[in-house]
């Protein structure tokens, strides 16, 4: 195994009870506020009265900056910035899922930079070493972004969908009230709920030597997300399930799982780019390539493959029928994982299912690699290998 | 389920590639160094050759305190406290296992306070509210101390052992790397493990509302214990072994698997009375108390605790078989925790087996309720209760 250092000093303020912190935590960080959102639900929901009554509360002033999209578009980063600077706004207060927490990171770093925002995701050496405090309260269990320091913007000028990571956008403080996610309708949960499993199954897979210990966090965190998933779909208002699924999404992706491995992400760069030409749901896309990818890795490189994807149909669906061989075993795990993505989650299964041919399949297998021969991960992917994923999710 | 605050500051660099970190670290703090270790063993490891040369090449200079005992004393905080005080010292290194960096928690306050350091433990309301920064170098894998904000510290005129937490006592940092821990004897290293899967089951056996989620972690947790204990007896430098109990450690007490319980612990506050009257291991006496409790608790409010045991035989041993009854499989569970203290860690089965007999069952049964009618945990426990546990060890 690698070294590797951990450190998360985001605060999480978990439940109903802790919500009330909110303005009190706000207020630390300074008087004057930009309050970002995204399509307006929060005002249907009551959110935003209860939020601005606590921010009231404290006597902070606040600017709003809403309509941040689903897939964040580097537009919004630009404006957000440049109303914090001329706000002289002192702290950023994100409320939404990925998208508005994603956003509102760069705007952070970009109330504090010189520079145009997407010069860091065009080359991306350029050093994000600045940036706002950041608060954030999560109304969706899906992308993590609450408690890790990366996060994804679009330009759809370009085609180009890109991610950036550093310390300071780490969220200070986030607040996680499983209530703020009952009126997440059942489509956004199952596709938050795809996006959990594939941030774990991308650190799970690995031909790296594990910890044992995370492995058993991963299979623990991949069995929850299936089993409550299905039950917050059907009902919505369920405290339990809605709570398991938020503080999962949190710890798929903050960096504990990871133990230290180097080896690069698989399905995340290629979903990337087809949410960034057709401009699809992060998570939906996640589901239609995963089970293809394991498929495909499992084909062309069997040997290093097999076990953990035996350990995974083990562990993770409790196939353990003394009578299935490694492969059948691996084979029906990955078939159950599909069945729960289509069966329980009611995904589509193919690429055809939501219109999308193979018009720019070698286009997008190619920015997958990000001009690298191919993607190094559990089993590296040339670019051909990523056409021959695309097709087989036709 | 209540709601929790979430909050581990604490860096942890894991791996003994990061270990060459160490001196910038600690001088980021100051230039003044307070280095604390136990009895010595890491002279004879080089441990502390290392430690040294990290430390000069950054131009530190360093007083020492040495000699910090396995259940650590009130004379060595003060006696740490007054060493910073007139040494002026900026920041404190602990190096070993949970006792020293207990008592280097109390040495940081103790540096910062006015009063004598028992104050905190006679009377739990005096605030702990300031204490020089701290750094550990972790050599056992064991309390969780390198990751947590509390520490238990014994005063032998009184016969009293006592815990304390602050939010100012966590570690800043903590160092990690599992071959400090190959030199660990078979004895230690056994009753280090039991202590980890004591501090998971004073966790996991609630009659609260828990998240599914943080029962996954705990129940791999456990099983990641009772895998690699026995190979690291055996095969002492096993280095995955070794990575697995260390980081497993931390995770067991840092307040993660918590998720906002409210619930006392059950089984530490009964084996602190044992090594406060007879100075035995801690966790020697977790292992011996723990079946016991279980078994008591279960016959007490089977009702209450059925369903938990059964959970637990299940996930953590496997005792599916479904010819047996629950309360079958709930015992069977016990009995395998018992054969695993007792046959793979080779710990003693019984109080008699080290040679405590029943003088000081009530006398100690009584502290451990600490004034209190019981303790308030998975089923309450009154005095009377505890002497029949101690009795059911004998």
């Amino acid at each position: 195994m690698n070294g590797f250092v951990y450190s998360i000093p985001t605060t999480i303020y978990f439940g109903d009870d802790q919500f009330d912190k909110l303005g009190e935590v706000v207020a630390s960080y300074g008087s004057c506020v930009l309050l970002t959102y995204g399509g307006g639900s929060i005002k249907r929901t009551g959110l935003y009265d209860r939020i601005m009554g606590l921010l009231q509360a404290q006597g902070l002033s606040v600017i709003e900056l809403g309509g941040i999209e689903p897939n964040p578009r580097i537009a919004s980063v630009r404006r957000g910035a440049q109303m914090c600077k001329e706000g002289n706004v002192d702290v950023v207060l994100a409320v939404g899922g990925g998208s508005t927490i994603d956003c509102s990171k760069f705007i952070c770093a970009g109330a504090k930079a010189d520079r145009d925002p997407w010069d860091w995701f065009a080359d991306k050496t350029t050093p994000i070493d600045d940036a706002l405090p950041l608060v954030t309260v999560l109304t969706l269990a899906a992308t993590g972004s609450e408690m890790d320091s990366g996060g994804v913007i679009s330009n759809p000028e370009t085609h180009q969908k890109e991610g950036r990571g550093a310390a300071c956008l780490l969220p200070k403080a986030s607040f996680l009230d499983p209530q703020n996610t009952y009126t997440v309708p059942p489509f956004q949960t199952a596709a938050g709920s795809a996006d959990i499993i594939s941030h774990t199954c991308e650190t799970y897979f690995s031909q790296d030597k594990d910890l044992y210990f995370l492995d058993t966090f991963m299979e623990g965190l991949l069995r929850t997300v299936i089993k409550f998933a299905p039950i917050a779909m059907a009902d919505p208002a369920n405290g339990e399930a809605r709570a398991n699924l938020m503080w999962a999404s949190s710890w798929a992706i903050n960096g504990f799982a990871d133990g230290g491995k180097t080896q690069a992400w698989s399905v995340h760069p290629m979903e990337h780019e087809l949410s960034a030409f057709y401009d699809i749901t992060h998570g939906l896309g996640l589901a239609i390539l995963t089970p293809a990818w394991m498929r495909f890795v499992l084909a062309k490189d069997p040997d290093g493959t097999l076990p953990k994807l035996v350990q995974f149909a083990q562990n993770v669906f409790g196939i353990t029928d003394p009578a299935l061989s490694d492969l059948e075993r691996a084979n029906a795990g990955i078939d159950a994982l599909q069945s729960f993505f289509v069966n329980d989650l009611k995904l589509a299964p193919t690429l055809t299912a939501i219109d999308i041919d193979d018009e720019h399949f070698e286009q997008m297998a190619e920015k997958a690699c990000h001009k690298n021969p191919a993607i190094a991960g559990f089993v590296d992917l040339t670019p051909q290998d990523i056409v021959k994923i695309y097709k087989a999710c036709q």
